[in-house]
């Protein structure tokens, strides 16, 4: 198996956190990504490092006027006067405003706003860096599996959040859905991204919702007491074109080891029953029991043997990093994960 | 004239503000009533305690598992670990959200981003009394208004940001759409709602958008540069029935007397053209150009001005307080406004 890391990650470092109305450390920081590295070591692995993206790579599957936000979005927002250092939106446009002809706004403040789903994605002044830079690591993971083979995108900030306009819940660029783009331009007719993060995986739904070319599935904790909150359901199936082609698999809160392991083989049914020709794996590992928020309670035996059944598919695949904050246990939990490609 | 205010307004005294990334002090605090009370004072007026208005009387416009919300949601807060003393979301629905089967929440921080627009709405545990009161001086107002007259409420919280079911920019409980709704069900059969807020009155727009039997007429700071930032453009004229009877004035940054009467003035003139039997005015003093913000910079001999303008209509009106933060000078804006009906 290959691995790709890339050093500019680690330029995004947000601070910004806001949760149950007080202002917190942000968790999703560059020492997820050093934990993440003992876990490849364990494994022997060496992580590449790959080609930052180009423009039009990104644009696969993203809107021009949001990436070009993302980029200038941080100095718009340092001119203005009591600026914070992270471009961070205090309003949305409500289904109201947009139901009665809500238009973007061209100031920094509106146009955060707009390119926003939430507080949770501060943007600093190299966010677009490090988030071209683990899109990087997801296309080079993506070019491996189209090839046939397997590997490992070490990403961060994860993306499985990001919608083809909209940053959300650490996520900007949507590091799955570029990959699995990648794997259709590169020929597999049909492309599955199977996401066992314990959120569900929002933008990589909406992304490829009216799409039947990407099947998008996501196991995850039951969005009416957790993020995203308002979608991530089993009645979500897609819409148009892409009707069937979205599986939702939401858990109760605090679901361990049996149960998830149950979602997850299903989800790996409907995979194999679409028959994906490649795959894409949005891999967190905040299901995990030892997550601070601890909405589900898997095990790290319980991540081996989801590998093991993933890996039993023996597809093509590109292993895409989401989440996982405890930096205690993601190394190891990643290593036991991989593993099971052998 | 009559003069309405609520002791329990001050019940509400919101801390948390997010401004540019940054958190700040909220200004929209009861020393702006004390400051309004002032103005009253140097006018002779005294001002009445209205009743409370009954759950009925809010719903005329607001809807009810939205106010039942406003009342739960400091309870369901602060029974989370580690919440903040006032509810504030973190996250709402987005335009993709809303297209893909979104739902809302039934736990505390879903519900927060469903039923806000903003984090301008922190709700405490007595914001909904504060609300309640502030509705009932716009009540009595437009009870005034009824028989003929001219009352004045000093609503604090304001209203006008405020959407049937969500809270927003201060605002909760939309004080001038109640009003407006009341003088209907009084028996006028066309109302006007003419608001001079520095800020567009979304909320009110969107109460009425599909409405002919009310008219909205707003005149504000383009929002291209300011809250609310996507809404409050010339191009929303309202939608179904109602299109038509909604006029947006929106004036460039910085607009000063002579333009801000010129689009006052064009606020009258379709109020005329209207046939409106009774007026409600939405009265902000952030127009001033004393406000922090400054946006347009209207002077008090402006503001003077403007209330002669309006009372020069001869309509039943009831003026209800919205904005205006700069505890200095607004008790002397209203006390020129207000004297105009001498």
């Amino acid at each position: 198996m290959q691995a790709f890391d890339h050093p500019l990650e680690s330029a995004h470092a947000p601070a910004f956190f806001l949760m149950r109305g007080v202002l917190r450390p942000n968790f999703e920081v560059p020492a997820r990504a050093a934990a993440l590295r003992e876990g490849l070591a364990a494994l022997g692995l060496k992580a590449e490092v790959p080609p930052l993206p180009g423009r039009a790579a990104l644009e696969s599957v993203h809107a021009p006027d949001y990436l070009d936000w993302l980029r200038d979005a941080p100095g718009e927002w340092a001119a203005m006067p009591g600026a914070g250092a992270e471009v961070v939106a205090n309003i949305h446009p409500s289904p109201e405003m947009l139901a009665q002809g809500a238009r973007p706004s061209t100031k920094a403040v509106g146009r955060a706003g707009w390119y926003t789903a939430d507080t949770a994605c501060p943007v600093g002044p190299r966010t677009h860096e490090a988030a071209a830079a683990a899109a990087g690591c997801a296309l080079a993971a993506a070019e491996v599996a189209a090839r046939g083979g397997v590997a490992y995108a070490l990403c961060r900030p994860p993306g499985h959040h990001a919608y083809a306009a909209r940053a959300g819940g650490h996520c900007y660029v949507n590091n799955a859905a570029l990959a699995a783009q990648a794997l259709r331009d590169a020929g597999a007719a049909r492309v599955a991204v199977l996401d066992i993060d314990s959120h569900h995986g929002n933008g990589t739904q909406g992304i490829f919702w009216s799409r039947r070319d990407v099947l998008t599935v996501s196991v995850h904790a039951d969005p009416d007491g957790y993020y995203p909150w308002f979608v991530g359901h089993a009645s979500e199936t897609g819409g148009g074109d892409g009707a069937g082609f979205n599986l939702n698999l939401p858990q109760p809160m605090g679901t361990g080891d049996e149960h998830w392991l149950e979602a997850v083989a299903a989800g790996i049914s409907r995979v194999r029953a679409y028959g994906a020709e490649a795959l894409v794996v949005s891999l967190g590992f905040d299901a995990s029991e030892h997550e601070p928020l601890a909405a589900l309670r898997v095990t790290e035996e319980g991540f081996a043997r989801a590998g093991t059944a993933i890996a039993g598919m023996r597809l093509p695949t590109a292993v895409v990093q989401e989440g996982g904050y405890n930096t205690e246990v993601i190394g190891g939990l990643l290593a036991r994960f991989l593993g099971a490609w052998g």
